[in-house]
């Protein structure tokens, strides 16, 4: 039975003050559940930064990244998956994750949420941008999911996960 | 010197009356301007009404299948790139078109454009869909434009193409 | 009804000179017989010489290029798709040929033979290592055929589609 | 700093007995040193019998799988890591390992040596197959390298890990 396995998307170098923040408390509260990480795997913005938070709570960490080597990756990343598909990692991302968690807003963001919404997962914003959330409610209410914190989405991602069980 | 090719990405079976009719109009117009005209190669919706317009005018269609065969491939496609890639095969769409079109709006599409922007490509939306331009202008000013109609549309091509040389 | 690609793969920079004169004599064959050319894209070894064999004979030319964007592609391919998968995109070349003619051997050539026979596609040897062709036709007697030159190729070709139709 | 990964490669449905018994034993010695297992994922063959052993010595077991959900999954694979991708996941396998160990042969199995032959990593060899060994060694004398058992395997996985820090 495999683990179950969180993702949480967001921007690398333009992540804001506030996604690093919600991303870290986002990394720390998956791994207290004893759910396992995954993230773009880069030493940068969310992805690092919700690696840290995992690894504060001594989680499992996965890092997907769109290299062919390790360059760049976040220290805080244990399991280093090295694809070589630039972005067309970002369909491994949300495929693999049980549930994707939005962090902030960007166009990688933005590609992972609609690859999620595609191939039929529910994704939740965690967002302070109004128009992605107009956008992307509208497109498919039924698997976007609105938080306002970091504890909002866990919250989300335990309703979504005991209603799949 | 490779061919200048132009992608319109859009919806498959849930595309509107509206965007068969853009979409055939659009398949058209790049092949009277003796362009290559790529789409997801799908018998349905806006790939297959772009690929049907732009044999009306004998262009020649590139249509970069998700599958691993040619099973559902529009009878209007001439060169079939089979890549077994899922929604991973987006990213192909986005960095082998010149310019994107999209026509229309859904999660696929969404995907699309979010890997254009990503990717540094210019990508011109033609859809009533209205958060949609809202939210890809707002992500990205400089590589989003606005298309009232097809025309309109390659209009826009013609100077992206003419400033990028 | 889509148009009929064959692939010749080979090497780049460690291509010999005999490989690069049977490249440059299976494009020009294909391109004889109206059908289009499939290759890496790269301006180097097999790719760049059986390109620039089918634009003598006025063939068209796709080129599947590895990076994510047109550098070091072959000024005698017409079609650039541009994937950024890496070696990853060897699956898509034997996919999309109808038929795969190896055209020497090395690693990335070994990798899209083995890749043909386990995608169940039908694939010509033409080469002098001997070891490669004891393997690969052990390995799968069904899908490996042995030719002696472009000739001889070209003509296994034309059995196999003639089966296959 | 990233867990270290081994790759036990190795055919699915065609796996010999003896395949199976090394494909275990390899997971098992794998296990024991701590290091974590990489398999294609499938409950099939080596990828099923290397999984078990790793597990049967509490080992850590990532699985790189080819479809778009969990179907077919292992029982014994702990991180399913889901990319869509059909045998284009190949080159993640290899780029994700330290170390190759080829468990058998196969065309998938085969596809897998020549990518990382390609990709610059040293791969093993545990096979009965005569043909592959010369081939593969002939072709990369400096990437792959022969064992005769499951320890000896280990052994040489040991020596490159130990001259690559």
């Amino acid at each position: 039975m495999p683990k179950l396995i969180i993702g949480v998307m967001g921007a690398g170098e333009k992540a804001t003050a506030l996604d690093i923040k919600n991303a870290y408390e986002l990394g720390k509260l998956i791994a207290d559940r004893g759910w396992v990480l995954l993230t773009g795997g880069r030493k940068a913005g969310v992805m690092d930064a919700a690696s840290k938070g995992a690894k504060a709570s001594d989680g499992l960490t996965i890092g997907i990244l769109p290299g062919k080597d390790t360059t760049d990756i976040s220290e805080a990343v244990d399991l280093a998956i090295i694809t070589d598909l630039g972005n067309a990692r970002n369909n491994i991302n949300v495929l693999t994750a049980k549930v994707v968690i939005a962090c902030g807003m960007g166009a990688g963001t933005a590609s992972e949420v609609a690859l999620a919404i595609k191939n039929g997962k529910k994704v939740i914003l965690l967002t302070e941008d109004i128009s992605s959330k107009e956008f992307f409610t509208n497109l498919s209410p039924e698997n976007v999911l609105i938080a306002n914190n970091a504890r909002d989405a866990i919250a989300l991602v335990r309703q979504i996960v005991a209603q799949s069980n």
